[in-house]
């Protein structure tokens, strides 16, 4: 995939400096970098990329467009168990207590949604949701944020479609979720 | 070219930085990005690049190489006045008097060729050079550096395909040139 002496870059900018981006510095060029030579490499007419990596969507989605590459983008909806957990390879990791507290994530990012539709602040439902996540068990928290949904800069009031996203940790193990504000227009 | 909210970059990275890089931090970035997004708008088997700008030819070539952009690049020779000058829209800006200097800028360059084929080490030839353009009437001297031919990092010894880049000014103008090293196997 990398031939000798490679040297190229593929940044999203800014939109790869948030949420995750705080947390996992240069880690969204490198993806920007290898899912612009895959997509090259195969030249498909359509690629599909989940929703539970919604910044990693974003960012594909901005570098298809910005550098004019003739592929469709598709998001495809996150998959979950019953209880409303992501599937993730990660899910592996969790131990069974860690594994009755993960369904906490998806709850409450339901929860935050359902409280910023009714009408609370952004800001304020997003505090609440923080308090949530630690309630339930959850040993720390890198972010719980509800932003808009094309370029993941903070909302501050919901007047445009946004995205309610957290990442959060059940002891080693990260969890990342989101789920779609449904009251923006 | 630029659609609202774009905010991609491609880099060619340390390429990128040096000979010219250096004194315009950026620019070969913007020049990445925008050759990459004209590439993949018109698709074509094959695009052509002067020579002139050695260091753009070089990172273009890396960048379609290192993002799999099914395009050949091929470099063309620097078209030149009779006196040796490289054809340039900046040729313009210069006066009779400077335009009377100008050509030590080639013949500067040709002599630091045959003096590292006659077996000079690049650093004597290159201070030896720098020397003669400022003595010629080039009002300063951004660089005169013998190179690799695809990495552009500085040679020590002319055991690989090498070129010998410059800039140099005259007055408010700053002129670039370059020739391939002859003696490199």
């Amino acid at each position: 995939m990398y031939r000798e002496g490679f040297t190229t870059t593929v940044s999203a900018g800014a939109l790869a400096e948030r949420l995750c981006g705080r947390f996992r510095p240069g880690h969204f060029d490198g993806v920007a970098t290898v899912v612009t030579k895959l997509l090259l490499q195969a030249r498909p007419d359509i690629a599909c990329f989940g929703e539970k990596d919604y910044q990693q969507l974003q960012i594909i989605r901005r570098v298809v467009r910005d550098l004019d590459i003739a592929i469709h983008i598709e998001g495809v909806p996150t998959v979950r168990e019953d209880d409303g957990l992501a599937l993730s390879s990660r899910n592996a990791y969790l131990s069974a207590e860690e594994r009755r507290i993960a369904p906490a994530l998806h709850r409450t990012l339901a929860a935050v949604r359902a409280r910023v539709d009714a009408g609370a602040s952004p800001q304020d439902a997003a505090s609440w949701g923080g308090g949530e996540l630690i309630q339930a068990g959850f040993t720390k928290l890198d972010y719980l944020e509800i932003c808009d949904a094309e370029t993941l800069a903070p909302l501050a009031t919901a007047d445009r479609p946004g995205r309610v996203c957290a990442a959060a940790w059940l002891g080693k193990t990260r969890l990342i979720d989101n789920v779609p504000l449904k009251g923006a227009p």
